[in-house]
């Protein structure tokens, strides 16, 4: 399987499966539940495993040469240099909560080359799906996005939204001291809404310009999301401005070229 | 107007109302616009204000006997004792992104005899209601909610999900330290969700019990909470225990007795 339509096909034939599977376990207020091999398990963790495995067979079954990074079970190599790269549960803590900000994240990348290819956001309960594609405009349910930031030059950090997931996820002095700048910095600072956050800014759905700050990120994390904010004409870098590849942990995002400057700018002033 | 079936009419008749105003703004990705009265605003106070101006006027007409606290406006004095507390948008952070984790708050109280009567949760966007009556079962979407930690004996806070809006609303060292000793017992932390995590507490919907730990809050962003977390057989108390009124600030909520006690204990242990 060669075509990128079919890759994309492919791509979505794993967010419906997966979708299926998660909607069945969200909202089921049981602490524990027995998982088929009969182990007690979180209903997190067996809807994450549940949905990771069933995207899992059936790549294997349709493009048997692709290899596969995935969150919960070992990884598969690949005999193209082409990855599947997926995250089942991304945001866990708003999954367990009940609150559908969590998301699916498919990446399909080219890991040789370190080319993106696609990159799929799936809302299974809001049934909203994101999907990037390499080179062309991403797509929101079907239809092109417009991320009116984009070309907006008169973006002002001074005047956007800074988020990150948790503060928690800041580990070292000096990513602690990045992020306490830049919260002074931005005119708001929001935490919680993993994904969702990458999907309301390549949405241009804000009411501000929104820069994502996060680290102690795995690839997994943010593969699908590279294809998707470049797709709409955002920045997504590491925090040196460098092209994020499978060992990256720092993930800097915003709406568009301008503000990417001015958070650089900030992170290079921090020793 | 001192029938509760009228009064529960009325404050449906205001989620209605201000639910429609807020959709016209949400996911609207204009930084400013136009007010009514010419001036450039941002679109959340926009929405806002609009949503809390059409409460304020249905209240007058309804219930002239009554007072009203509010998030934007001035307060009206009430000629019974009886106080309606409004606020149109309960988690800008969210709106602003676009995430429909935020909710409209509308609660009514004896503030004389210090009694909630009636609190509204209304999120216009995922077309969800909460509404609590004192001494009544919590109802979601005219439903009864089943909340199946409220006699969970078991409960435990190391298997809790302790939940905060921002960390930045821990402000005292004291309180600093009494979430970050509950940040160390609980299984799990998590931020965002704003009223939604009053929301998912009483929907019983979350996969771990929870405990709500917030400060720096108005009355009017909790008032409404009271007789939902309570019509569940969850608790709601300030962090020492005591019952809430409209000067505290301290907020601390928890899927039943059983967390809550634990919760207390570790926090009478921080001087």
């Amino acid at each position: 399987m060669d075509d990128l339509t079919q890759l994309i096909e492919l791509a979505e034939k794993l967010a419906d499966i997966s979708g299926e599977i998660i909607k069945q376990y969200f909202r089921q207020p049981r602490i524990e539940a027995e998982t088929k091999a009969g182990a007690i398990s979180s209903i997190v963790t067996i809807a994450d495993k549940e949905a990771e495995n069933a995207m899992v067979e059936i790549i294997l079954k349709e493009a048997p040469n692709d290899g596969i990074i995935r969150e919960e079970g070992e990884n598969i190599p690949s005999q193209n240099g082409r990855y599947w790269v997926l995250d089942p549960i991304d945001g866990t803590a708003s999954f367990v909560r009940g609150i559908p900000s969590f998301g699916t994240l498919i990446g399909l990348v080219n890991l040789e080359t370190n080319e993106p290819l696609i990159g799929v956001i799936n809302q299974p309960i809001m049934q909203e799906r994101w999907i990037g594609i390499k080179g062309k405009s991403t797509l929101f349910n079907q239809r092109s996005l417009v991320n009116t930031y984009a070309r907006d030059r008169d973006s002002k950090l001074t005047e956007a939204c800074l988020i990150s997931t948790t503060p928690f996820m800041f580990i070292t002095d000096r990513q602690k001291a990045i992020a306490k700048s830049l919260q002074k910095v931005c005119q708001r600072t929001a935490f919680g809404g993993d994904c969702y956050n990458y999907a309301a800014l390549a949405s241009g759905w804000s009411s501000m310009p929104i820069v994502v700050l996060e680290s102690d990120m795995n690839y997994y994390d943010f593969c699908a999301l590279i294809p998707i904010i470049e797709g709409v004409g955002g920045v997504i870098t590491d925090w040196s401005g460098n092209k994020l590849n499978h060992e990256s942990t720092e993930v800097l995002a915003t709406s568009n070229h301008f503000l990417w400057e001015q958070t650089i700018e900030v992170i290079r002033n921090i020793q």
